[in-house]
């Protein structure tokens, strides 16, 4: 057809602004393959006939059954390994409100990361921008198809709601990636971090910078490890949450969860920026405004000795690390795969929806989420953890399958799982389930299924 | 893990009852292999690098592009080769309104038909039964994820009116197929077993039995083709429509379709039941109840010279083949493969998506499906007809080809397609499509992905 490509693209980058000709290629290989995912058989079709068992009128067996007894549907079908990506488009990446369209490459990459790092098949389904009723409506409707649903890019307040509403209420577990998937890494990163400086979680102050949908979810982890809300600073645009913040009090409902952190931290009511904010913390987690000049060197050198900065901004962290270690920071993160110590979700969520989905969770509570990041973190520490290592990379399989175990048992443990298996079963399960998707990815490679010329 | 199959099933029956052990063997592979679609990668990645273009940071050169000029989710994304296939379980095969869970394999077992007879990457979506309005909702919401819809197995009246709601309605084309597939290959098959007795359609006296989705939309095509209402009889479980049928008229909104129909078929008011819709009628086009003591051979006796019969209930046809024949008819039809002339939805719908796709059609007219019956009928004749062959292979690529390129010029004709090719360059494209998702189970099967020890 005209329009499709026959060659393969060259990833040479012209000469120029660097940034700019990564996005070139980017666009250019978005392009050239017109999507990221697609739908393949997941059981042999060796002749026409075999449609007599999977279609008419083999099929009607499979639907009696479930018709029978509604659990089947986990055994007879894929509805156990697949999860709906569901975003409205309100927050995509760091570009704000582009609408469901715009959504859709993020969802498609996304898809390819479940597959990649978990096995797990997940469909991206943007629906129009709505209110969050409407997306609880649509999510509710269709979770009779999904073992899982992950939000994905929602805007904040309505994130909140969406997900506060749909957690305990249905059937299967919903995760939002941006709060809880980040809140996990966040803790795992910070465990190890603190170990290396030799503080304890219970012990330290803790600065947050920014107070979206990652922070809110940082902070209500963090209390729900323990940590003492009261020796927490957060702060937004206009300075440091507190009691007194009348513009938060005045805003109501739609800064009902800011108004909560204004009650709950700070018991020293301290009121100014990011400077006072940092002044004396132990730990600074920034989720704020892309970088590189949010938050200062002299800010980090008001910070209390062996200072942790996590500076996660996308693209640009909120600080330079090169910065903040010379101001004395004594370990920074960043979300970049190109710095040391990243911070990511992808750490996390596929290790969690591998494990729900074994045991056939039917939510994904503090505790798991907890007992994730510190799996995460002790299988780093058996690796070997230093100043500039506190996480595993992305794609370590066993990182995966150990998280994907943890969150397994201990679903078992809370009674929220319907299937039972050991954490050994969990983790050979997860590694071959991982291993599988990989070796499909490479038996369609070799056989030429990505050439451009067929696609 | 304890639950997954370890050996290949084997295909062997048991003795005793053939269809109990035929659905014996539909669950047993079922259950082995847990599903019938996953989600694959569809561009490579050769190293985890690759993920900088496919996702953050390089993905935001895509959302940004598409957030300017929305048109490029299209070049940019797999919407463009995406179709939802959305069912509520309220009228699933046979087995009546048995909910979502239930309706999952046969969904699946679609977009395992989509992906191989057209290359189209379907996405099941069984949503909770509702009223027309919710599903209305739910498909709005979703459409900006998808290239097309698919409507399955949803219950009468409600599928007229999501249906007709949405068909020109959406920026995308909506088809359900149990009312226009259906029709069109009623159609398609109607055209040639015509021409194979030598009558024309414009001449013909035409019976419907039963008046559900399927019969329905074929009276509704059979209009848009030319046919005069007034010599089409249909009937129902109570006898032949017509204006003197208070019941339906009672019935008001919920039977609204029926009453149009009472209104404008059976000039001469025939009054009875299936003998008296059949008798003298040139053809008889049946979706009514399970068989197959239905329509009965003495009906079948009083038909005209030569008469037609599309006796297509499932799993039984509403007469025997062989009855029908021996009672005089000239050609019989029915839904199932293992007879004669199978007239299955399955011979249209993948010519009919692959052609809206790949010219962006915005809907699907009454046009279209008229086109494409006339390519399957053409090109079946090509190959050459007889009374036991009025149709081609459901798996014929060719006969899916030649529909998608008279549907995408039909599109582009009638001025609802964005995209512009040639016939050759669509019929090109298709069968280069299907091609290419045939290559690609088979290099799955080939590399081991499909042994059950490894799923």
């Amino acid at each position: 057809m005209s329009s499709a490509a026959t060659t393969t693209p060259k990833l040479t980058s012209r000469a120029g602004n660097p940034a700019a000709s990564k996005d070139e290629i980017a666009l250019r290989q978005h392009s050239a393959y017109r999507g990221k995912v697609q739908m393949m058989p997941k059981c042999p079709l060796r002749s026409f006939d075999d449609f007599a068992i999977w279609y008419t009128p083999g099929v009607a067996a499979a639907s009696r059954a479930i018709a029978v007894e509604h659990e089947r549907v986990w055994e007879l079908t894929n509805r156990g390994n697949t999860v709906a990506i569901v975003s409205d488009g309100s927050r995509v990446l760091g570009l704000g409100n582009i609408g469901p369209e715009a959504a859709l490459p993020v969802m498609e990459g996304k898809a390819l990361l479940f597959k990649h790092l978990d096995g797990v098949d997940a469909v991206p389904m943007c629906r129009a921008t709505g209110n969050p009723q409407a997306v609880i409506s649509t999510v509710r409707a269709l979770s009779p198809s999904f073992g899982g649903i992950n939000l994905e890019d929602i805007a904040t307040p309505k994130c909140f709601r969406i997900l506060d509403a749909l957690r305990f209420d249905l059937p299967i577990p919903i995760w939002h990636d941006d709060q809880q998937g980040t809140a996990t890494v966040v803790l795992a990163g910070l465990l190890n971090a603190l170990e290396l400086v030799g503080k304890r979680l219970a012990d330290v102050k803790i600065a947050l910078v920014g107070i979206g949908a990652a922070n809110m979810a940082v902070f209500r982890l963090l209390k729900s490890e323990g940590v003492d809300a009261r020796c927490i600073i957060a702060c937004d645009r206009a300075g440091t949450l507190h009691r007194g913040r009348a513009d938060i009090d005045a805003a109501g409902f739609a800064a009902a969860e800011k108004w909560q952190v204004c009650q709950e931290t700070n018991a020293e009511r301290i009121v100014g920026g990011i400077a006072e904010a940092l002044r004396g913390a132990d730990v600074c987690l920034a989720f704020s405004g892309t970088g590189p000049d949010v938050i200062s060197p002299e800010a980090v050198r008001g910070m209390a000795k062996d200072g942790i900065v996590f500076a996660c901004a996308n693209p640009v962290p909120e600080i330079m690390p090169s910065l903040a270690l010379e101001a004395g920071a004594a370990i920074v993160a960043t979300g970049r795969s190109d710095f040391s110590n990243q911070v990511n979700n992808s750490f996390v969520f596929p290790g969690v929806f591998r494990g729900v989905l074994d045991v056939r969770a039917r939510s994904i509570t503090n505790g798991m989420a907890r007992v994730a990041a510190h799996a995460l973190a002790s299988y780093a520490k058996s690796l070997g953890i230093s100043k500039e290592a506190i996480l595993p990379r992305t794609d370590d399989i066993a990182a995966a399958a150990t998280v994907a175990a943890a969150v397994g048992c201990e679903a078992q443990a809370e009674g929220v799982a319907k299937a039972k298996f050991s954490r050994d079963e969990l983790f050979e399960s997860a590694l071959a389930r991982i291993r599988s998707a990989r070796r499909a990815h490479d038996a369609l490679d070799l056989a030429g299924c990505f050439d451009l010329a067929s696609s």
